[in-house]
């Protein structure tokens, strides 16, 4: 049975593992009074490597996770569940509103540049989909897309090589056929990526804009709920309520990197 | 029901993903007349970052799926599982006999040293388990065992950035601890390491042996089926029987790097 939801509803994000914890900083920095609750799928990261059929698949189950507590909205902050399954949480959340990473990061380019010529990094998953070529030119037929996927920013940034010379070698592989594009704009279509911003930035140099899906998700959803008077009241900065499929030792070194926080208590769930 | 296996049944090989491939091309090379059996749990890779529960849970999973087909003898190409779980996988495949590549790598590496001080290299839980060491010094009391978890090898590795300066740069910084403790030997204990072969090799130095455990647990099943009669008679080539938990587009590409060949028909297998 589920209960109408109300202003003090959580809000629930989930994500395939870690990366979505960006999604959580940037919404706990802009909404500190929102309940929210995080849902990673320790056991079954990644996703961007899987099959279309088995990510919407994960997807439908992990929104039900969610659901079981009566959110007021859901927010994928997995960019892979974002390009390929959107619809499928869309149709399990039915009639809850739902935010995706991709669309926001898509809108939020569009609204920044000037000269049109967009670049999206992301996993092999996330840039084989086309999401964000579509998502981007369905805001704005004008614009042109350059994407190429970056498989090992996840694992660099797993490993704290934030500031490496490996990390800045690979980097420069990977974004030169971008920059060669003369892109204005780049959007980080990977919620691991925002670990890696010092270098991705510095690589793209001071012409190209950085856009972050977690903040533009974070500011969208910041805006549907004034726009429906759903804010949560109270001034009390809340914690939110952690839940992971499988607790690898990783996890709590791998919170601190992404949260610079030490990790509060985590429910384990089964998928 | 269960038949007794001939020498004409298929030996069944299981790994998390593809990454046992290089005990599938290692047993093809030495056992060309075996019918070779192949389940990789590409639903569920990278077993590596999971929790020994889960992991534990897997390995049996994964033995069930071989023994459908009736084999003769269970290797376990898996270094994660071979190190956390390979009693589940004895126990599940009972009376069967059941090899695993670390106990064959560990093995071989204290047969090859010279001077006893071996060094060990793997995913986070592989060497967190300590699980080489242990083999190792069970082998050899007087062998000192150095290790270091890799975890950028494997996505190097299926990047195929296999002759890169980041490559070379990563491998420097692994390897320098070991180096400095003056290791003879060095046992790559991740199945996917042997496609970083050239470059790990050219990192130890000359004065280095490397122990390939994909190799090593190939040579021993080799005299496992001689000394107990069950060699399959044939002088024909086999062509294995591959099986997937999933069917990532990726799968074909990495079959291609690991295996020198295309791939051949692949059944899915639901886990």
């Amino acid at each position: 049975m589920h209960r109408t939801p109300t202003s003090q509803s959580p809000i629930g994000i989930f994500d395939s593992g870690v990366g979505g914890l960006t999604v959580l900083k940037a919404m706990q920095k802009l909404l500190p009074s929102e309940q929210l609750l995080y849902f990673g799928d320790t056991a079954r990261v990644p996703y961007g490597t899987k099959s279309q059929v088995t990510i919407r698949r994960y997807a439908e189950e992990d929104t039900r996770i969610l659901l079981r507590h009566q959110p007021k909205m859901i927010i994928v902050a997995c960019n892979t569940v974002s390009a390929l399954a959107l619809d499928v949480v869309e149709k399990t959340a039915d009639p809850l509103p739902v935010l995706g990473v991709l669309e926001a990061g898509a809108d939020t380019a569009v609204e920044v540049t000037r000269t049109g010529r967009i670049g999206v990094i992301g996993t092999q998953a996330t840039i084989s989909s086309n999401a964000y070529a579509y998502a981007i030119n369905q805001a704005s037929a004008d614009s042109e897309v350059f994407s190429t996927a970056c498989p090992l920013f996840v694992p660099l940034a797993e490993e704290g090589m934030l500031n490496n010379e490996a990390t800045r070698l690979i980097a420069r592989e990977y974004l030169a056929p971008l920059l060669a594009e003369e892109i204005d704009t780049l959007v980080l279509g990977c919620t691991h990526y925002p670990i890696l911003r010092t270098i991705i930035e510095e690589t793209a140099g001071t012409g190209v804009t950085i856009i972050d899906s977690a903040e533009a998700v974070a500011a969208r959803a910041a805006a549907l709920l004034r726009n429906t008077g759903m804010e949560a009241s109270g001034t009390r900065a809340t914690i939110p309520h952690l839940m992971v499929s499988d607790l690898p030792q990783k996890f709590s070194s791998l919170y601190r990197l992404f949260m610079n926080a030490t990790v509060p208590d985590v429910e384990l769930v089964e998928v």
